[in-house]
């Protein structure tokens, strides 16, 4: 099993510092008093592009030798990712080739091409993106970055929950969403070097529940037909991601599409702040009090907050 | 005329600090890239109760007298101040008397009763109001706590200017959103006391522009059916609230409806945060380019993020 020191987290958190925010740790007084409990918000939804993929991406951007940078860097993505890693690349002025379905969202669309990302479209299959990423890294040479199972992006990612930790040490109790697992191995293994006390607890949509079934099966059942209104959350686990969850995370819970959207509610209309559904996944389980945090420092990381506005799901 | 001197805004800054947040300060890469500028937002969407009304209504219900106080306090109001004066009181340990229209939301309704305010319920008409207020105070010997209208309330409104002004010492022009002018008379106090440089303009929608002609005619013009999204801007300015405004705001300009919901989502979208429509109202100015901020340092009270989820203007 592969998976990074305590030291390659701290020069991951050196390497990206210039350029990702260091986000805010929000309490809510309403929340706090409502779940008897002491929680910390740490709001991914204000990083750069709008989420934590922007540490991972610049992290594994700037981890590449020059001679491999010079050649860019590619992913299929249409989701946080694709805007994060063209980001990452204009900023060490290398091509970030992106591949995305053909029937991807406009404003994701010209969100990558804000950044300078190259898109290629292909069909809306994942077979399509693969072979299509697959061609353009023969013909360019270009680094695949992977959303979530590469090591450096996994590093990168960890860097959150090692900000809420240096600013917060006694936090008992870690939530964090679970997609692919990049977001949930990096927060794992910083609370492994970096705290004394805190447990790992990562929430799913039940309706993409192949992370939890991985779980208790102690193997990788992939992602089949995921319907969750938390886009972020729809992947599989990959074969990095996945062990260093077995090892360092507590348990997986899942929860409801409607407590999904009554947490985001929650969020909005109590703390102000806007999130995506995916980052609201936490709370949801809380909600549904798949969770025991009374009494309890309970950090959550609300993993981002891009969301369609026209389309709320209230 | 009659204003707060810079003694007493201070006064005010320390008998309220117990029981507000000193809210964040926050910056926009993509609105400073935008409008070349370098802007900061004053987030009183994250104050207590959701907007700076905690500010002026726990200054006015802590300067009371012990005597004055034992007989509680008094408004009529069926927005943020109401929730404000009735949070303040119960922080005292006092009544609130809460006079609300009939027809008020049931969401604010429930608000108020939730700080222990007691309601009684009146004609949704203004005099009905106003006597139906007189007769409580007649009968309990509340103080009444004007919304705006009032010196106490003004210093404490000042405090969001104060506290951005102390951490952003160089600001040249601070916008500031105005209906019946607490806010703005005290964000113009704190920038006279405490400014070497910045001008305040005010903001406000046309469809209620009293403020605006009242300013032109050098006399206070009511308010007549203003009818705007931003429903914090309704009310016409004070005999306390105009001199201040006269004297040390530099202009008013007006903007359209529709640049005040697209101010709004702009906010949601790029800032990931949630504000109400009378906050929005400085930066449609700025949209519509009625006032220059290009290479400025430009501050904006964001005045409040209670909106209906259920029925956002877009």
């Amino acid at each position: 099993m592969r998976y990074p020191s305590r030291e390659q987290l701290k020069d991951a958190a050196n390497r990206i510092a210039f350029g990702i925010h260091h986000t805010p740790v929000l309490q809510s007084g309403y929340f706090n008093h409502t779940f008897r409990s002491d929680l910390f918000f740490k709001c991914e939804n204000f990083q750069k592009v709008g989420a934590f993929k922007s540490r991972g991406a610049i992290n594994a951007v700037f981890s590449l030798s020059d001679e491999a940078a010079a050649n860019g860097v590619a992913t299929h993505s249409s989701g946080n990712h694709a805007q994060a890693l063209a980001r990452a690349a204009a900023l060490r002025k290398i091509p970030a080739y992106i591949v995305m379905p053909e029937n991807a969202p406009k404003v994701k669309i010209n969100a990558v091409k804000g950044y300078g990302g190259q898109i290629t479209f292909c069909k809306p299959t994942l077979e399509a993106r693969e072979s299509t990423l697959k061609q353009i890294i023969r013909k360019t040479g270009a680094t695949e970055i992977h959303p979530y199972n590469n090591l450096q992006v996994i590093e990168g990612q960890a860097t959150a929950a090692m900000e809420l930790l240096e600013e917060h040490p006694d936090i008992d109790l870690l939530l964090c969403p679970v997609g692919g697992g990049g977001l949930l191995s990096g927060t794992a293994l910083a609370a492994h070097y970096f705290s004394q006390k805190a447990t790992v607890i990562a929430c799913e949509p039940a309706r993409a529940d192949d992370a939890y079934r991985s779980f208790l099966a102690g193997k990788i059942i992939p992602s089949t037909q995921p319907k969750t209104i938390a886009d972020g959350l729809l992947t599989s686990l990959g074969d990095i991601t996945f062990p260093i969850i077995r090892q360092f995370v507590s348990k997986i819970v899942t929860v409801k599409e409607e407590s999904i959207i009554q947490a985001m509610r929650l969020v909005f209309e109590r703390m102000k702040i806007v999130i995506e559904p995916s980052a609201a996944v936490p709370l949801a389980a809380v909600l549904e009090k798949k969770i025991d945090i009374a009494h309890k420092k309970t950090g959550i990381i609300l993993s981002g907050g891009n969301v369609d506005l026209g389309h709320l799901p209230w």
